[in-house]
Parts: C-alpha cells; sequence; structure tokens
C-alpha cells in the first residue's frame, strides 16, 4: 500500500474484533494456500507445480452454462433501447426481484425431486452463504450463546458464525465407528457440554448433504435432530448448499422434506441456507439465500439483508437462466452424473493403491482415510502426512483438524476444480507417492 | 407466506436484536412511504397521487449510462467462446477486481479535481455503502462505544452503525445560526456528552457532502474536525458517497485532499466512504467502497468483507466503464451540471412563493424552511405541517426530525429521482398550496 503514513500519535485504537488474529491465519489451511500460491501447477508452464485440491469448487458443468449463454445472449445484456437497464440499476428492494425469488424456489423443489415445497415470499437473498448463515446467527443467538456444530465441519464457520456475532461454536462429536452420522447420544453429549460452560444454546446447525465429508443425513438422523431441536427448544438450520451435487437426487432429504411430511408441526425452528455458488459453480456472483419457516425471522432477516444485497443485474441474469426449466432439467441431471462420475474415478484410483475413503454419494470431494499410513494416530501425526503431501506429492488437500475431527487421519480431496485431465495428473501423483512409499517401507 | 407452520410448543427464542423493534418503523420516514405506496402518482393513471420526493435517487443522468452500454454492448455481455465468463463466476477474491480498484481509484480521483490521489491497494470493496459504514463501524468500535455524528444525518445511520454493532450514536448538534456547519464547541459538547453517559468515543462520522443538507464541508472546518479527532485519538469516518454531485468540482474539499496537503500526518485515523449507488446512479448494483489509511483497517476490513462482497458479473462492467476516460470526464461534468440546473429552478421556484432554502452546492436534494409557516416551533408544530403536505399536497418530503435535527421547521425534499415533468407538477403544487394559504390566512 503505497501511501505513506505519517505517524506522530500513538497508534489510534481498534475494536476487539479487529484486533483479534484467531481467524485461521495460522492454520494449515492458509498454509496449504500459500505453498499453491506461490508454486500453482500448471499443465505447460509448470507441470511440476503444487495442485490445488483443497478448493471444493465446481467446474465440471461450465460448458452447459457457456452454452446457454451462447444461446442466451439477451439475459446478460440490455435492450438497444436500454429501458430495462434503467429499472435495473435502481432496483434495491430487500425482497429482491420477484421473478428471481420465484426461479429460486422452482430451482430448490426441482433439485429435491419436488418432494418440497418452497413458497417465493419465504427467500430472503443474501449475497452468498457466507452472509446467510452468518445473518441468521445474529438472529437466532446472543452474543456468548451457542451454536451445536457436528465435526467434521467447514472451516470457514469458525469465521461465518462467531466473528461479528460473539457466538461460540460447541461441537458435535462424530466419527467414524457409524460412518460419521450424527447420533442422539452426540447432541446430548455436546448439549451437555454447552451447559458446563455456562453457553447458552440456541440452535444446531447442520450440513447436509455434508462438507467435508461428501455424504448425505439420513432421513431417520434428520428426524432425530429435529426431535432433539423440539426437545430442547432450539432452532435448527440446515445448510443446504450441495444438495444439488447429490449424485442421485433418491439419495437425498431435505429437512424440507422432513417438514412436508411433518405437515410443518413445528417447522418455526426451522432455517435452510442455500446459494449458487456449489451446485451452479456460480461463488463471483454471489447469491446465498435463507429460507426460513419463522415469519419473524423472514421479516428481519430481510430487513438486515441490506447489508448484503445481491446485484440486480446479477438476479436478473438467473432469473432467466433458472426459470428456463429445460435447461435447469438437463444442467441438475448432467452435473449430477458428472460429478459421479468423478467421484467413482477418484476413489477406484485411491483404492488400487490401498487408501480406502467414506463411502460418499455428495458433493464436490471425498473423504480419504491415510490414518493406515500414520505411525501416531494424533493430530500431529496427520499434520506430518499432510505436510509430505503438500510438499512431496505437491497436492494441496484439507486435514481432517482444520475441520475439527476428533479423529485423526482423515483428509478432504477436492476433485471438480480441475479438469478431468488435471485430476488424472492428481491421481498419478498419489499412486507413485504411495508406491514409492510402499517400496522404501519394504526397503527399510 | 403461504406455508401454514403449525405450532404446539412454546414458541422458540429469538436474539434481542432480532426482537428490538427500535428500527424506526414507525416513524415519519416509513409512513411517508406507506402513503407513497399506496398511492404512487403517474402522470397519467394517478395524476393526483403521492409524489416520491423522499428519495435520493439520481435518475438525471441515466441516458448517459444507456448511451454508453448501447455503444459497448460487449462489456456487459460475454464473448462468443464464453471463456471470460467461466473466470467471472468463480472470481470470489475478496480482494476484488484488480481493474475495478483501479478504475474506482481513479474515479475517485476525477470527481476530486485530481486534488487527491488513491492507491488501488487501499480500496476495500463491499456491497453498497450501508455494509461499508457497518464493516467500519464494526472495526473501529466495540459494543457500547459511541461515534459522534453531526446532525441532521441520514436517518438510515441508525439502523446501519447502531442494529448488529451494539454500537451508539452521539449527536453533535448543528444549526441554522452558522448554516449547519460543525463547530468544536459542537464537538466538544458531543464528546462531553458521551463522557457523561460512560460510552467510549471511538469515531466522528462526518457526511461530505451533508445528506439531508446538500452542502460540502469548508476546508477550514475539514481541518478543525481533523484536529479534534488527533486531539482525543479517536478515528474519522468521512462518508463521501455525493462527492460526485457537487455541482462545481472546485466546491468540495475530501478529506483525502486534507490529508494530502499534511503529508499523510496521523492519516492512519481517516476512513472515508464511497459507493456508486448516488453519482453514478446504481444502487442495484450494490457497490461500497472503504478506503482506508490504516493499514490495518485495510486488512480487516477486507477479510470481513468475505460477508458482502459485490458480484463479479458487475465488477467487470464497471470496470470497463469506469476505466473509459472519455466516458467518465464526460458524464461527471454533465452530470454535475443538470444536478445544479435541477437544484435551480426548485429553489427559485420555491423562492417565489417566500419558501427559503439553505444554500446548496451538492447533493440529490434541498433543505427547505417552513419554520415561519409553523405555529409551534416544536417537532409536533413540524409533523403538523409534513402531514399536510403528505395528505393534502401529496408530496412525499423527510422531516427534518426524522434526520435528528434539533432545529424543527426544516425538510429535506429531493429533487432527481424523477423526470423534469414531474418535478415541475411538484413544484406547482407545493406553490398552489402556498398561495391556498396565504388566501386562508387572509380570509382568517
Amino acid at each position: 500500500m503505497s501511501i505513506e503514513i505519517v505517524q506522530e500519535h500513538p497508534s489510534v485504537e481498534l475494536s476487539r474484533i479487529a484486533i483479534s488474529e484467531t481467524h485461521g491465519e495460522n492454520s494449515p489451511y492458509f498454509a496449504g494456500w500459500k505453498a499453491y500460491d506461490e508454486d500453482p501447477y500448471h499443465e505447460l508452464t509448470n507441470p511440476s507445480g503444487v495442485m490445488q485440491m483443497g478448493l471444493a469448487e465446481n467446474q465440471v458443468s461450465f460448458d452447459l452454462l457457456e452454452k446457454y449463454l451462447e444461446e442466451n445472449s439477451e439475459t446478460s445484456s440490455w435492450g438497444k433501447g436500454g429501458s430495462s437497464f434503467r429499472e435495473n440499476a435502481l432496483f434495491q428492494d430487500y425482497h429482491g426481484l420477484k421473478s428471481f425469488r420465484k426461479a429460486m424456489a422452482s430451482f430448490m423443489e426441482k433439485i429435491r425431486g419436488e418432494r418440497a415445497k418452497f413458497d417465493p415470499d419465504r427467500i430472503v437473498l443474501t449475497a452468498g452463504a457466507t452472509a446467510a448463515n452468518e445473518l441468521l446467527t445474529f438472529i437466532l443467538a446472543n452474543p456468548g450463546d451457542a451454536l451445536l456444530v457436528p465435526t467434521p465441519y467447514y472451516p470457514g464457520f469458525d469465521r461465518d458464525l462467531r466473528w461479528r456475532t460473539g457466538v461460540n461454536i460447541v461441537p458435535i462429536h462424530c466419527d467414524s465407528s457409524n460412518n460419521f452420522q450424527i447420533t442422539v447420544e452426540a447432541l446430548e453429549s455436546a448439549y451437555r457440554n454447552a451447559e458446563s460452560m455456562n453457553t447458552k444454546v440456541k440452535a444446531i446447525l447442520i450440513t447436509n448433504p455434508s462438507n467435508p465429508l461428501g455424504i448425505t443425513i439420513q432421513t431417520s438422523v434428520l428426524e432425530s435432530i429435529l426431535d432433539f431441536a423440539t426437545r430442547k427448544n432450539i432452532h435448527l438450520i440446515s445448510d443446504e448448499i450441495y444438495s444439488g451435487s447429490v449424485f442421485s437426487c433418491d439419495e437425498f432429504t431435505s429437512i424440507a422434506t422432513v417438514l412436508e411430511s411433518r405437515r410443518y408441526k413445528d417447522a418455526e425452528r426451522v432455517h435452510i441456507v442455500y446459494s449458487l455458488s456449489k451446485d451452479l459453480g456460480l461463488p463471483g456472483f454471489r447469491v446465498g439465500t435463507i429460507y426460513s419457516y419463522n415469519d419473524k425471522v423472514v421479516t428481519t432477516a430481510r430487513r438486515m439483508s441490506s447489508f448484503t444485497l445481491i446485484s440486480s443485474q446479477t438476479q436478473q441474469l438467473l432469473a432467466s437462466m433458472l426459470s428456463d426449466e429445460k435447461f435447469t432439467d438437463n444442467y441438475i441431471k448432467i452435473n449430477r452424473e458428472r460429478l459421479r462420475k468423478r467421484y467413482e474415478m477418484i476413489i477406484e484410483g485411491l483404492k488400487n493403491v490401498g487408501i480406502e475413503c467414506l463411502k460418499g454419494n455428495a458433493g464436490l470431494f471425498c473423504w480419504m482415510n491415510l490414518s493406515p499410513m500414520m505411525e501416531n494416530q494424533t493430530k500431529e501425526g496427520e499434520l506430518k502426512i499432510w505436510n509430505s503431501i503438500l510438499h512431496e506429492v505437491k497436492l494441496n488437500i484439507s486435514p481432517g483438524c482444520s475441520c475439527h475431527c476428533s479423529e485423526p487421519g482423515w483428509f478432504r480431496v477436492c476433485f471438480a476444480n480441475m479438469t478431468q485431465q488435471t485430476l488424472e495428473i492428481a491421481l498419478k501423483r498419489i499412486c507413485d507417492f504411495m508406491n514409492n512409499k510402499d517400496r522404501k517401507d519394504i526397503q527399510s
């Protein structure tokens, strides 16, 4: 920052949250990104560089979006007379474009196999799921209160849910003994932990399908989580931003479907978060949404969304795109198939060199178990192997500890943010590493 | 909201800020909007309806934007191959597009007559000035601390600066005795008030040019405000979102220019807020920015901007538009001229029927003095006349009390959110009202 500031007085004070440095800058997450940024793989110019497998980005279906835009170029430009530009540029109603909310509701129904209904008037638009999760936390909890969140969870939650709200996260520990499914015992135990810390639990936040696990939550488990929330009279936030990335629609139950089967009994405690960043691969467009069954939450969230509105230009483009049913039907189908293919390819490749993954059915990543390779079943052991993979194999993957996984040895491997060819090279690197390792093991 | 929720348990609790209803829903601001929404003026279908003069929107130069988009249609659509779409859709770096930050910095220099330099690396992008002001408040103050804000001020600050941050606003009272300029005495008095309330003052927030006053702050006053901030070792936020709407560039001094003249001594306490909503008339696109001279604030604001990023689609369009120097030079010049013409027309018209306004030189509104017409020089007297204007004259204007003006009888009248023809009709309505009133006064 080239303008040089002359400081003659004692430095002017900042707020507590500006001073706090507890937002993960020293975590493996940042170290991995740094290594990638300093030496990024490129097939021609840097074929021995670091490959980015720590980024849950969906690039497998971009050609479908590009084709749509080519065939419907009028959706992203303004009419010759420019008449719609004027309205669009001025549009800042925090309800959002009605046409866009309708298209979103319909898209959300489609990816749930029409087993849930969404009312456009309950959709609150936000600039991404990051803002949606923070906004719900502001509305449901006071500073010092807690949200229960199953582990392993998305590392960004430590920032999104806590930073500006002053709310705490209390982990619900899950492990491989039951394929990381959430149990009533784990819920009760987390709740008791919160009580013993004198923090008031206001909500459970689940991600379904789970990031980083790449699995959906079973219907019976959802039922028991909702029953638990009802028993404790707390809220339930269901972050379903990967719901369109389940490999087979039948394998996903939304909390919305559970509520529909219960005829919306007790629905006022349930809030769904969705976004177009993952399923449609549009993180740059900043499109998130809160869908709440609680009228007061809808009203408050809508007012608070003034801090985080979506560009009307982007709303207009996506309203056109998502209301084209032929396009969305085809996109959802093809995208699911391609993600499954990618997943199967990587799982199969890893299996061939003796690496097992959690059996997944959703998302842009797999959850890989390297604990058999670890000398010490500790966080240190996990980070040691992570370090080898980053600096020797030159793959940036995410260690489970960055997701607060209580069982060491698990890693998230993203497979949708690169070309098929690059993925094949990444897989080959892992295989070579394993084969060399075996050889070394035999020799030693 | 058509999905009906069955509630069998005691209602689930929300947070304090969700429950609080203190955000102005019962204010004249909302009453005026309601009256307009229920009976909006339309020249053909509802010529006796309520006219909206409470909205600080700039529509006077839309034709220039439309012409640009017509002549440069490639800026808002993607190439045939769609290659840039892919990059754009994925772009979510919280630094924002480099090309856009450069174009913004250059645009900000232009509207300050090149009397200030802006470094693109100090620009933090946010989804509108609303988010920028809130974000700065989070960074500079803790819950319970205070910001000093000169009155009259933009009513939205009560929400933007306080709602989620828990920070207080302590007014710096200004009045017509010195044309509402801020004095050191008023600053000291506000500071003492804060002390007596046991709240710690962390910053002064000025709006320059002022909304609702429609005037710029004199250089000598800016100097004394900055000296005051330095003496108290507090921050200074300068909200300059109307800086491109000053009728003559020479009449505006940015705090950036003051700092430049001091060679950036003590600049680390200064932060500027800007936006394209007013000067360019693009509130729907949600483009705001924080420009800070404090490295730590830049870094923290950038990280926190993940809650409120601007759509990359919109960044791309505006990067092209604002880096076209021929377009921006012409736009800034013509826009200033047109706003001045509007302003002079309304001032002149009001003068003809005996209404005086504060001598303005900026903005999308004038500050009208109706105190001579008021029987009681009180807030009640002000609201009585406001009510007559809303329900008899059918003009929605903003009473000074909604802006926390401590002197009753002042009103903000917006003149840039309608056609010239509609403005003429509005003016005629006021004139008729005044003439009828005079007749009634004579008859009574």
